[in-house]
């Protein structure tokens, strides 16, 4: 058999994750939470399982769990959003990032991405038989370089896909980018993915700029979230898509062929969860700031450099006063083996890593002394 | 926006249930159980989310779960397969057949159908850019016209697309037809997918021929199964493909970036619940055939006719002699306004349906009491 994607091996958070398994070193590689979910969110599982909540849930998704993402959306960005014609639950943002990318891109295409980014965007493009234009992002903050960004778009440009707050620096988009995005595709059929997936988690009092509070962008874009990030349970696979009405119909006609619905018992817990604690969202970005700031204080104390993740549950660190040596990928496997933290490089997910690139991604979605354990081993390296 | 599957509308299983749930009439429409899974197995998610079991899944799936498939094949079908290198666990058998087909499927590709089929394989096949020569199979029994097969296979064919059981059918593929199947693609590069949702749903004490017990067909073989269809939990959305190593790792590329994983605390249930109750798939055609009896000897006082199925969940009935001017759609859409019971009508199964067909499908996958009230409105029909 020949392969229909021969660059593609495993995902390096498989191969991260599974090292640290074989080392038994602390794994801030793979982006998931070392702690649990809400305990009235898993309680409620087991009561929708026992209640008989166990078949088909509606294609769309299930109703109560549209209507509280609707209300959420309302509350967080001002957008009222039609849960019939505008809200799709998904098994996971990735495949709503797949569905949406299927309904789109036709061979011949072209879809602009920003490296880095998250590893399904090519592969899903390649599948749909369109291709990937890279334009690197500016360091050190990773932002839009406008230059690169405008030369990118051409005659065959059918889709941008954005992702703010980004894996893996944690760089957010402005509004006012936003709106220098918006006119740079004004006249031009160009649609957009917006990868949300982290939009709760915004630190140092800044509002997340949301494509969905973003008339003009909102027009042309799938919007794509995460249940699982923001309610600690990656595992639960269920996520959803905002799009306009023709695009939503467009994605569920994909979606009802590649995987039909989500999963039944954890859609109706989770629709219970959000309306009884619709505060959960506000109290996640200081959540998350008390651990981002607990990971760096301590690694202040190490050889790393950094400045602080603007959002996200990933803190980048130069390594190159240590390492200086070593590319990213033998940085990571070196600490993981050697020092007992599991990470990953950041070269990964690029096309073209620029080829000085020291970076590496810790993940601290973790408990705090998992945190404090971690933060010690590379204060000693 | 143009859209990429401008013959897509919304699935006739959403539509059924939607108009059956708007009309209450009794929903024998979409095929899914109204009454629940084992207890035992239900009692065990609310245990594996409590105990913290809800971040992402192996990409492969859960080691405990595919080793309980292994051992399931072993039982039922004679064959060792390596759960490391053979078995994936998926978020549903239609992600399954999903990433399969996008696992082989090129552009220009030519994919053989059998009509009637079950409605993913064929917008999956044109996502990938490939065409579906669909073969009807040969009436009264649904089994395969071995003429028109061997004219439908040409240079370009790429793939076969079998199932059995048959949804909508519930004919059964023999040991002998698989042995034909064999010697027909035998010089040629030309792959399976072999959807065997029903395996375990098979009757009257004849044995399931499984692909997975034929060593030829095996070594080109995707065989897809669905523990929501053995289990009793169509809202699960978990599945699994077997498939030799090559081909595994074909698959595993395409649904790393399709959905990732499959959904962690279902996983652990179902693995904890197949390895303390390895009789409950062989209890499961007595339980299954009991309740198509029932439904057929009730429907014997009624005016369609019918051979009873030999596998799935599905029961076809030929509605000529009571409204021989209707077509199927509209038989469905009268039954279930004027008499309270909704179907599936076969014609939706095909790409050119015979145009005397008077066949509509129920699914019996209901308790006694649906059954018996189900069958006294049709026999008043
Ligand atoms: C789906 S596994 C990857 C999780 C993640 O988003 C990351 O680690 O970047
Ligand atoms: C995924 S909804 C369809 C269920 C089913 O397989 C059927 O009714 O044929």
């Amino acid at each position: 058999i020949q392969s229909k994607l021969p660059n593609v091996g495993t995902t390096i958070f498989t191969t991260m994750s599974q090292l640290a398994a074989q080392t038994g070193a602390i794994n801030l590689s793979q982006g998931f939470p070392d702690f649990d979910g809400p305990q009235a969110l898993r309680e409620a599982v087991g009561r929708h399982v026992m209640a008989g909540h166990n078949q088909y849930a509606p294609m769309t998704g299930l109703p109560a769990l549209r209507e509280q993402v609707a209300q959420k959306i309302a509350r967080s960005y001002g957008r009222r959003v039609d849960m019939d014609a505008e809200v799709t639950v998904t098994p996971g943002a990735t495949e709503a990032i797949f569905c949406a990318v299927q309904a789109l891109v036709r061979p011949g295409d072209e879809v602009i991405v920003f490296d880095p980014c998250y590893d399904s965007y090519e592969p899903s493009v390649e599948l749909a038989g369109g291709r990937c234009v890279h334009v690197p992002l500016a360091l050190p903050d990773f932002a839009i370089d406008w230059q690169r960004l405008s030369d990118a778009i051409g005659p065959r440009t059918r889709l941008i896909i954005l992702n703010s707050p980004h894996n893996p620096s944690g760089a957010l988009i402005s509004r006012a980018e936003l709106d220098q995005l918006a006119a740079l595709i004004r006249e031009r059929e160009i649609y957009l993915i917006s990868d949300e997936v982290y939009e709760h988690l915004v630190f140092d009092g800044v509002a997340h700029a949301s494509v969905l509070a973003h008339e003009e962008l909102y027009a042309r874009a799938f919007v794509v979230s995460s249940f699982g990030k923001t309610y600690h349970v990656t595992g639960w696979k269920t996520g959803y898509v905002v799009a306009p009405p023709a695009l939503s119909a467009e994605l569920r006609k994909v979606h009802q062929f590649v995987t039909f619905c989500g999963i039944t018992p954890l859609q109706w817990a989770l629709a219970d969860y959000m309306s009884a604690h619709p505060e959960h969202v506000d109290e996640l970005p200081a959540f998350y700031q008390a651990k981002r700031d607990l990971f760096c204080d301590l690694l202040k104390g190490s050889r790393f450099t950094f400045t602080r993740s603007p959002g996200t549950y990933f803190q980048l660190a130069d390594y190159s006063a240590i390492r200086d040596d070593l590319s990213d990928v033998e940085m990571s496997l070196w600490l993981t083996r050697e020092h007992g933290v599991a990470t990953i490089p950041v070269s990964v997910f690029y096309q073209t890593p620029p080829k000085d690139l020291r970076l590496v991604r810790f993940c601290f979605a973790k408990r705090e002394e998992t945190l404090r354990q971690a933060a010690e081993r590379l204060c000693r390296v």
